[in-house]
């Protein structure tokens, strides 16, 4: 089908898609709370009885670590090849829920807008490629085998999903693996995004006195657990951003010159970030671009820090503890589990004198991919996003981590294409996330494109 | 009236004066919650009417920013010198109330102990000095005028007593200005308080992104608060856990050879620290002993601190604010708004790139005080202290803070002297607050020595 065909058929069954994506989104299916297994349940049997009325054989996978993960597949012509499309039907928790101006699970328009949480990070990306094939289906122009897993832990830590597709491996076979989760270009061009990187969070303690203490009484003798948990994480970066844990870049695997360039020509207007977040891309390495910093560089941030009082006014003490939540950002070449270890063996040498470190809830999320800007399937990637008609696409590399991400392409055998219409401004994981009409229809009018044309080159020798 | 004579008395009226303690102590006087202002009225008018039982002329001071300040005199012996005694009944709160093991305003005896929040301060120690008054004047055994200010907003900061005290300035003109709100030494030594320190507090705030962001897409390019407001309170203390903030040393007053020596000599057992606390005493300046840290030199604490996620597991955020609570610590010399700006000036030097800072909730707890080791009214403390007949009396210089006693002493123009029996085990300020029969004998016991002695030795010039 050509650009038009898919735009026409998108027109005539508007109402009824988006009646859809706004039932979709009133799922609370929030997989980090156990209370809402419940809804995650519930949101997987609708997207499974969906696929059904789509004519896919579809299954539930099942675990007692897992919430149901929906497998569906679609057997296309002999010889075409094959698709496997990933998703996540799972959403962040919507605290602080105060600051949302309409509640995270009761969908709400404004203008162009819808607004709930998932409505972009995947409800809303992978509901767009659904009715993509949808309309595929019905034109009866869809001719690769299409495989479907849409999962529900993927906000959680991606082990115990992987765990569970790695007992499936052979339903997942695939030549190409398509997700969309990732950002279109900041000035709205279309994207592929050309590498994630990978994950590890861990939570460090410091204990001091068995109590609070008066701060009066023994400040400036009493060792506090406060001030050292600042001084432990201001070790962890030097005066210019660099991180100063010992080894942390001995593995970081440099980018080529070609894919330098493509970052940095694709670095999208300067002022964006600070307009889109309220403050200017200063964090991080001085000594490269703030794209550069996100797409060939690790990071390790503060996800929460947290110790003592915290009423109104004050209370003076010195705490008995005080807690570090940091997440790591992986790039290509770095090993998880040997950055955690350096990282750990960082703070056990920096513990403040009369401080015990504990350190907890350590978790991997993977390494990190990279796609090869040469390779076949990204060239097609490219001319599909070219004939959507809009700004020429671009190159991305995001700072972002799928996890499952790193694992499925080795799993399902199968070449890893990312290629999503997310933003800045949608404000996932955050209150009032959202996501606009123009974007939704990227991922459907990409989606028809790109696995429409899947199959009508076969003589070609390529897998599109 | 001698030692022996002293406790004869307190023997013969032991159940009274224990039921009474218990009794006061059920007055939840809590100065900073305003849902017990009608507790603190009635404990302050409980107080008055017994004051009244004992011969004193009262008057309940009053004013619509504090709760009513007792104020109670009874004239002595023509030319005899006049003492001013200080205290007071407000508590702190009593939260977290399910780490208690007896509820806080249900005062209960184990062992020799007495567990009540106020136990010890100030109910404790004041009711034992109010006890040996009660002895004086039924021996016909008090000759000095005895005037006596039992305040009910220490917990909450001193302004406002400060401001009605001021009104009531003439009232209060006395010799010697007493006040038991400090410590006995670790040893268990009876002990004047040669110094106190002063205290001043501000809230700090780093605001980066308007909203949290993605720890991925953003890590290593946005500003991070969390890791900024680390980077700033890191910037405090040098590396030997000096103060780095420029010139907060300049006004520091040296102690003399003789304080110095006399402070390190009553440094009490070395182990009692981490005995009592669970923590080594490995805080603050490494050039100075833990004793001289608390006793002459100055601290910033950090308070509280806290920004981002705080829950179970994992939330990858880098959060859009984050926030530090400070107190400081002031020695002799140090002018506590001029030390106030300099580590705001600090702070404001230090923000780092791309993060605003905003300073709150600024308040003056007022400067330190400091005694002379060589006055007469020591002399004649340490005397009484002596003729107790247990271990020899110590001088300590204490690092907390009580406002108050700034100011006190030049409002009356009276010479200061502060004798307490509190101990760390006491555990002020904390759940399961006590006090000891033996530390409250203490109180009752100095009072009685010291006060009965007063106007003795009119003819020999003294005060006492």
């Amino acid at each position: 089908m050509n650009l038009s065909a898919l735009q026409s058929a998108f027109d005539a069954r508007l109402e009824t898609i988006l009646a859809d994506w706004v039932r979709l989104l009133q799922f609370p299916s929030i997989s980090v709370e156990p209370a809402h297994a419940g809804d995650c349940r519930a949101c997987a049997e609708w997207l499974r009885d969906r696929l059904i009325r789509l004519g896919f054989a579809t299954e539930l996978f099942e675990s007692s670590a897992t919430n149901p993960a929906v497998f569906a597949e679609r057997r296309g012509e002999p010889g075409a090849p094959t698709l496997l499309f990933y998703g996540h039907y799972d959403v962040q928790p919507a605290d602080p829920l105060d600051q949302w101006l309409s509640p995270p699970f009761e969908p709400q328009w404004r203008g162009d807008r819808l607004y709930a949480r998932g409505a972009q990070d995947n409800k809303g990306q992978f509901f767009g490629v659904l009715a993509a094939l949808e309309t595929l289906i019905q034109a009866q122009a869809l001719r690769a085998t299409v495989k479907i897993v849409i999962e529900g832990n993927e906000e959680c830590g991606g082990t115990p999903t992987i765990e569970l597709l790695e007992r499936h491996r052979d339903r997942l076979r695939a030549d190409i693996l398509l997700a969309c989760d990732t950002n279109r270009g900041d000035n709205g061009a279309p994207a592929i995004t050309m590498g994630l990187r990978g994950l590890f969070v861990l939570t460090a303690t410091l204990h001091g006195p068995a109590h609070d203490l008066h701060s009066g009484v023994h400040g400036g003798r009493s060792p506090n657990p406060a001030t050292g948990i600042a001084r432990l994480v201001a070790s962890l970066h030097d005066a210019d951003g660099r991180i100063a844990v010992a080894g942390f870049y001995d593995d970081v695997r440099a980018p080529d010159a070609n894919e330098r360039a493509l970052a940095n020509a694709y670095a999208g207007d300067p002022d964006a970030f600070e307009r889109e977040n309220g403050a200017p891309p200063l964090g991080g390495e001085s000594a490269f671009t703030p794209c550069e910093r996100t797409a060939f560089r690790p990071a390790i941030d503060v996800n929460g820090i947290f110790g003592g009082y915290h009423g109104d006014g004050s209370k003076t003490i010195i705490p008995s503890e005080a807690t570090v939540k940091l997440s790591a950002r992986l790039v290509p070449g770095q090993d998880p589990e040997r950055m955690m270890d350096a990282l750990v063996k960082h703070l056990e040498a920096h513990v403040p004198a009369g401080l015990r470190l504990e350190i907890a809830e350590r978790g991997i999320g993977g390494p990190a991919i990279k796609l090869d800007p040469n390779s076949r399937v990204v060239e097609q990637a490219r001319a599909a996003l070219t004939a959507m008609g809009g700004p020429a696409p671009v190159f991305l590399w995001e700072g972002a981590s799928v996890p499952i991400l790193a694992t499925l392409p080795a799993m399902a055998g199968a070449e890893a294409l990312l290629v999503g219409f997310g933003a800045d401004a949608d404000r996932i994981h955050a209150p009032n996330e959202s996501y606009g009409l123009d974007q939704f229809l990227g991922n459907y009018l990409f989606a028809g494109l790109f696995i429409g044309a899947m199959g009508k080159r076969l003589r070609d020798g390529g897998a599109c």
